[in-house]
This record gives C-alpha cells, structure tokens and sequence, in this order.
C-alpha cells in the first residue's frame, strides 16, 4: 500500500489526528494537574509553553514562504540559479497558491476574527511589558509571551487573508502543521477558562473574608485585605497573568475575546485540514473575491427598532453597575432579570415573525454560508444549554436549601434557552432559502424582521461580554466549585454564540435577497435594456 | 415686493437666521450666567429647557407626518373625503417627499452619527431612570430628559434616513424649525462642555484637598471627602447631571458622543437650511441610494500594519492605567508622550507617502464628498490647533513657574499640529482625485496607504477618546481656570476631527478608484463582452 496515493494520504491524516488527540490530551493533563501547577515546576511548564508556541510560528512561517507568498523563495531560487549553484530550477520552484478551500469565508466572521484577535494581542502585549514592571521576571517569560503575541497576529493574518488556501501536495508538514495549531489553540482556550474561574474564586473568597471581617469587626481589615489581592508582589514564577490583576475587570473582557479567538481559530485550522481537495491541479482558480455589494433597501425599520432595545440594554447596565455601587445588588439583579425577560421575549416574537414572513420563499439544498458556520453555531448552541441547565439547577438547589432566590430566574432561563432553540432552528432554516420570484424579489418579505434580529444579537453580545464581565445573572454568589469552572467555560461560548448568530443573520440578510442567485438561475439572457442599466448602476 | 417669491424666500431666511441667532445668544447666556445657575431659578431654567425641546421635537413630528411620511394624513383625508366632510381632496392632498439635496451623504458619517446618537440617548434614558433614585427630583425634570431622548432619536433617524430631503414650499415651518433645531443643539453642545469643566473643575478641587489631608493628617479625611462626591445626596434640584457622578468616568464617553452628535447635527440641519432648491418640482428626481458596494483589493497590508499600531496604543492605554493605579503617573505620561509622538511621527510618513503616491491621479474640481464633509474637517481642525498652542503655550507657562514639565511635551505638540494640518490638506486635495487610466485603475496607487491611514486615524479616534477620559496629556493638572474651559471646549473637537477625518478618507478610499467616475466619463458603449462580465459579476 505504501505506493498507493490515496492510502498515503489517509495514513498522514490519521497519525496527524492521532498527533492533535495526543498533544491536545497532554496539554490538558498538563493545565490541570496539580503537579504542574506547583510553584517549582515553573520552568519546565514555561519550556512547554515556549515549545508549543514556537513549533506553532515556526509552521506558519513555513507556510507564509513556501505556500501564500512563493515569490520570495522563487526569486532566490533564480539567483542561485543564476549564479550557477542550482543545474534544474523547475525542480525546485514552487507553485501560486490556489485559494480554492472552505475557510472563514463570511466577511463578518473575518471582521470578527480581527477584532478578537488585536484584542487577544493586547492581553499578551500587556503581559510582556508588566514583566519588566515589578520584581522583573524570567527571561523565559518574555519570550513565552512575545512568542504568543506572534502566533496570535500570524494566525489573525492568515484567516482574514489566506484561509481559503487549498493545500495541494500529499502535504506532511501542512497537515501536521495545521493538527498542531488546533492543539495550541485548545490549549489556550482552556488555560484560559481555567485562569478565568480561579480569578473568580479568588475574588470570592475575598469578598467572603471581607463580609465576614465586617460582621466581626469594622472596616480596618477592608483594605489590607484588598490591597493584597491588587497590589501584590507576583512571585516571579507564579503561573498567574500579571496583566489580569492589574487590569481588573478590563481584563475579563480581553479574555473573553481571546477565548473566543482560539475557538474560531481551532474550528478554523480544522476545517482546512479536513479538506482536501483529490485533485487541485484541475479545479479551475477561483478568483479572490475582491469587491463586497450590500443592497440596504428595507432595513432601516429594523435598525431603528434594535436601536431602542440597545439604548435599553445600555441604560439598564449603567442602571446595575450604580446600583452595584450603592449595595443595592438585589435591586441590580432584578432590573437585570426584567431586562433579560423583556429583550429575550422581543427575540423570540422576532423569530416567529420572520418564520411567518419567510413562508413565501423558495427552498434550496444548499445553505449559504459554509460547513465552519453550522459547527459554531451548533458549538455555541451546547454553550447556551449547558449555561441555562445550570442556571436552573442551581435555582432549584438554592429553593431547597431555602437561599433567598428571586422567581424572575425560571421563566428568565426558560425563555432564554427557548429562544436560543428557536432561533438555530430559524438561523439553519433561512440561510436554505432563496428570494426567486419577482414579485418576492421586489417586497423583500422578512428583511425588516432579520435586520431587527441582527441588530439584537449584537446588542446581546455587547450585553452578555458586559454581563461576564460583572457579574452572571441568575446564578448565586457562592458557587460550588464544579459550577465554577463549568460556568467559566460556558460563559465565553454564550457570548460567542450571540456573535455568531448575528454573523449568520448577516449572511442570511446579504445572499437571500439577492439577484445573483436569480440571474444564475433562470440562465435566460437578460435583455440589453436591463444590461445596460446594471451597468450604469455600477 | 410682497407679490415677489424670492423676495419671500429671502424675507423668511434672513428671519429665521436672525430668530436663531438670538434664540442661541439667549441660550448661551443662560447656560453662563449666575443668576440662572443659581439654586433658586431651577424652575424657570428647566422650563426653558422643556420648552426648546418641546418646539424642537414639535417640528420633527411635523416633518415627519407632512413632508416625509404623507401617506397617513393622505389617506385621513380620502376618509374624510368619502364621508363628505371635505370637497376638494387635491387642495389638502400632500406630495410625496422628493430626496434631492444634500445632507449627510456620506454612509460613513450615518453610521457614525448612530453610534453617537444612541450613545446619547443613554445618557438621557440614565437620567430619567435616575430622577426616582433617591430623593425624587420634580416632575418637570422627568419631562425634560425624556424630551431630550424623544428629540435625539427623532433628530438620529432624520440624519440616518431622510437627511437627503429637500424642502419643497418656501415652507416658513421647515425654515423656523430647522433654524430652532440648529439653535437647540449649538445649546446641548454648550451646556455639556461647561458640565465637563465644571466636572473637572470639582474633581480636582477634591484632589487637592485629599492631598492637603494626606500632608497634614492621615488618611481619615480622604474617605469622607471622596464619600462626599459620589454619594452626596442630591438636592432636588440642582443643575448637575446625576448620571455624570454615579458613572464616573464612563459618562465622560457619554458625553463625548453626544457633543458629537450635536455638531454634527447642527452642521445638517443648517446645510439643509441652507440647501433651497429653486424649481424642486422640475429637477428629477433622484432615487434614494440603496445598495453599497466596496472594492476591497489591495487593502489588506494597510489594515495589517495598522492594527499593529492599534495593539501598541492599547497596550499603552492599559498600562498608562496600571501606571496611574500604581501612583507612577510620571512615567505614565512619558509612555502617552512617547506613543503619541510615534503615531504622530507614522501618520506624518504615510501621508506623505500617499501625496508620493497619488501624483499619478487626475485631477477634478469637483470633490467626492459633500460640503458638510469640509465644514466638518476644518471645524476639527480649529480645535486641534486650539488644543495644541494651548499645550504648548502652558508648557512654556510651567516652565516660567519652575515647574516640573517633561521636555517631550513641544515635539510631541509640534509633531501633532504638523500632522493634522498635511493630513487636512492631504484629505482636501485627495478627495478632488480621479482614478482614470486604465494602468492606474488596475494598480490602485496609493490605495494601501490610504488604508492605513483610515485604521490610524480610527485608532487615535479610540484612543483621543479615552485620552479625554482619563487625562490629557502635555496639560499640567492644576490648569488654570479659563484654560480648563477651553480645554474641555477643544478636546471633544479633537476626537471629532479624528472621526471625521477617517470618514473623509474612507470616501476617498471608496470613490478614488471605482470605475463609476471612468465610465460615466469616456461615455463610449462599452463592448458587449465586458457588460456580460459585469453582469455574471453581479
């Protein structure tokens, strides 16, 4: 079998799968075992972090010169040719890339990826600098950092420009390139979550001993106890961020965004390691498309009706956190319960109406967007269930243990993961959907209704990044500690799901109401009359 | 002269200009005056204020049902028609609104003006919701805010939707209301930059006092102060914003955006004003534009570098507050002094790059953009070159009095004005290029570096923005009185000539080389061959 092409290709898949399990399994031992985690290990644990990073940048470099960007090589190439050290260039000259794959192919999510990505950045680069700030710390640290701030950027690149890149050879170090950073990418989003739950613990703990010091004596011990947690003098070889401490709640923000980074990045690699194209010399080169058209007609109903939900969900979060201030949190957690109700129950009879509205429109087998949308939706779909069980697991524990809980959180849940249901089973049946006749061509039927749901979902991303980063409604102070980490992974993804719902709206909103599809169609040669104001149009 | 029309047309613009000009004279000397600020004349002031919004939002009602929307009072009329009460239906009948002039044309400028106007609304919904918080205030303070979010919604969905219109009749209401609205905002713009002074003025004032506590006795007297000013019971009524204190500095972006919005608000309704169409119903009538499109080639280097530039100025804003936390402002104000002369000194390369770059472009007299799009840019640039003499002039003040000032204050100063004024001059002269040749059309010249400088000015928007928030750089913190209300006259300016200049260079990176202009221009028929292409292309 080992002349076999096919057999070949099959084999350096499963051992590069086999290689992701693997790495992806130890990295994960590694995160979570105490042993690691111990104060003495530090240099070991940072020697694998450094490796990890750097088999990573060392891969997408190959990529950027020897598949994106071959001119670079093929011009030394010549000139050692030249030069008379090569006897056959053409053996050694490399092929254009062809840009033929699936990849991160919406516009929105490519936006997103940049955003996200310059975020996650701005983590590192922070962490790079504090290590200088006080008790200056290893040099392994700044490397490790700058290491990650490279691959961060390097990664951002190429899935806003190249990922549609088609790998074409039986490619060894492609595959194993691409299984590897899937892993990092996993790796990263764990030890995030992980960081992200012991920065709560800790912050509990805190505020326990500090509720506890006040029941007992006055405020003295307040600020020594504070004061520790802000100010404290890192250890130099403590795992912890420096950057999440000393940026406080802004840093939860950045994690956030990095955590979602690597989620996208991870399905993102994945994806172009699963396609391979059988044969790439064939496929006609698709052109990159270059130039984007949005047909705005029929949306500003919708944008101005989501613009009077934001400006309610803003308010009511300058609301909480004055409330929060003015230890007023029982206040702070009902308006944000009320809240919650009100922009979900609006979501839902959006949804219905747009499923009503859209009942005139043509079904097609294949949906718009690509294979990477349905895996985050659905990824983002698991988030929101497991978010919402937990929600009213934990209401039902705290009614036996006859805590003080508000009744605002069951329907709140309840409608919560309804909406979320509604919404997918929405979101996956419209991008199959297709505007053919004329008459549906012209009234656009729906358009307002998407473009109001559009606009909610991002207002509820904006919300939900805010809501994690204070304080999660519905869900007591005092977590269990398994709740903890589950919530801490859950609650990045139930942003993410938000993002990517309004990412696929906008796909929805962009390619169901176009001609393109029409013209395809119906192949009948428009008349010239037509022709020639399309062109002037342009 | 009575019978004359234009002899009309002019009597009711010159009375309409004069109304607004002492309708803004009377404003402004109520804002300024003692006696209006006294606790005293609360209620007269805040019938003042309710009745400039009532008039303002009285008008845009009547915009809104009589000129732009006439379907509804068309159809009460058919009503009244069939059941006999009116006999002549065409007399009353309304015509349809007709979409001719100019206003904010620009898509950059409408989404712009949304993020601003929502944002303010914010602050005037947080008011209301702050009125029953503690210490009910009067009812009139109720009516007012929620007046003051009716007219920024109505006035943001004007901008965002009809700002296109061109007012048929010589229409005294229109001209009055628009002069009233124009008047109201100039209002809003006042009131809120003398709150921010007097924010500012307060707040240090408190600062100096801990520090004389700090000196004398320990730090008992710091948390009565500090107590003092973010808990102080609020007299019923007083002028101060409530939100203003119970949201720190958060409310500082608030403000921010709705300074904005009200110049850009005043600056469309007095071109609007401006624009009298002098046989509307003979002109054709221009359809509303409805579908965008972008040309994104060649673009992704440009975005690449400056999100570079993007992570560094973030980086530098979160450790200028780590920096600040820690009582290093010193340093802190070295980094912002460094990092603004980088930026600086790397705006001023690219754009002369880009004035290298673009000499192969044609020139034409007319511009892309519109006028407001100029008004707007050189207002900004008043306010930098305030902004910046006032830096340097209290630089030199500082070092008459011995006082400490680091030396990286003047070039970073000098840098910063040189910037702004090639960068004006670079933005006037490149919005009146055309992309023509065919060589030029295919290579984009200069596109990339345009690009860049969008993403620059984007990201020293961001970071004005928060510059303003926290404090501003190369400014002494015990400023002199009158110098403190300039400041916080210019600064809001200074981040809108940021914005603005980046919605300037983004039409030009949009008109420069589309084929539009091309076509239009060589008015040959182009060969079927190509129209097919377009057309598949479509």
């Amino acid at each position: 079998w080992t002349k076999n092409a096919k057999a070949k290709s099959f084999c350096i898949n499963m051992l590069s799968s086999v290689y992701a399990l693997i790495l992806t399994m130890v990295a994960f031992v590694i995160e979570i075992s105490p042993t690691w985690r111990s104060e003495e290990m530090w240099l070991p644990y940072s020697i694998f972090c450094v490796l990890m990073y750097t088999v990573a940048v060392a891969y997408f470099t190959y990529l950027y010169l020897f598949v994106l960007y071959p001119n670079v090589i093929n011009t030394c190439i010549y000139f050692l040719f030249r030069k008379g050290y090569i006897m056959n260039p053409c053996k050694w000259i490399l092929d254009e890339p062809v840009y033929n794959g699936e990849g991160a192919g919406t516009m929105y999510l490519r936006v997103g990826t940049l955003f996200f990505g310059s975020m996650g950045s701005v983590l590192w680069g922070t962490e790079i600098l504090l290590c200088f700030f006080e008790s200056q710390r290893h040099g392994i640290y700044v490397v490790k950092y700058a290491l990650a701030v490279i691959f961060t950027y390097m990664q951002m690149h190429f899935i806003f420009s190249n990922s549609k890149i088609s790998l074409k050879r039986t490619n060894i170090i492609a595959k194993f390139g691409l299984m590897h950073s899937v892993a990092v990418n996993l790796w990263t989003w764990l030890s995030i979550c992980l960081i992200k739950s012991s920065i709560k613990h800790a912050k509990k703990e805190i505020k326990y001993a500090v509720e506890e010091a006040k029941n007992k004596t006055r405020t003295e011990t307040y600020t020594t106890w504070s004061y520790d947690f802000t100010m404290d003098d890192f250890g130099p070889h403590d795992k912890q961020l420096r950057a999440i401490i000393k940026l406080g709640s802004n840093s939860n923000l950045l994690l956030t965004c990095l955590v979602e980074f690597s989620l996208i990045a991870a399905v993102i690699c994945f994806i172009i390691w699963k396609n391979d194209d059988p044969n790439p010399g064939e496929s006609p080169k698709k052109e990159k498309k270059r130039s984007f058209r949005f047909d705005c007609s029929g949306t500003s109903t919708g944008i101005f009706l989501g613009i009077i939900i934001h400006i309610i969900s803003t308010v009511v979060i300058g609301m909480h956190g004055i409330l929060m201030k003015s230890q007023k949190s029982m206040a702070a957690d009902l308006l944000v319960g009320f809240t919650d109700l009100l922009m979900f129950l609006v979501t839902l009879l959006a949804c219905f109406l747009a499923f009503f509205q859209m009942r005139k429109l043509q079904y097609r087998i294949h949906s718009h967007g690509e294979v990477i949308d349905d895996i985050l939706l659905i990824v983002g779909l698991a988030g929101e269930c497991v978010y919402s069980c937990a929600g009213m697991d934990l209401y039902l524990n705290g009614r036996l243990t006859k805590q003080r809980v508000s009744w605002i959180t069951i329907p709140s849940f309840v409608l919560r993961i309804t909406e979320v249901l509604i919404q997918t089973v929405f979101i996956l049946f419209a991008s199959r959907m297709r505007c053919y006749n004329y008459a549906t061509r012209e009234s656009h039927p729906g358009k307002q209704v998407i473009t109001f749901l559009l606009v909610c979902n991002i207002n509820l991303f904006i919300y939900h990044t805010f809501e994690t980063m204070e304080s999660n409604f519905g869900f007591p102070v005092n977590l269990p500690d398994n709740y903890s980490v589950m919530l801490s992974i859950a609650s990045p993804i139930v942003v993410f799901y938000r993002f990517h719902s309004s990412a696929c709206l906008a796909e929805i909103w962009k390619h169901t109401y176009s001609r393109k599809h029409h013209e395809h169609l119906i192949h009948e040669p428009v008349d010239l009359a037509e022709k020639n104001v399309i062109v002037d149009k342009l």
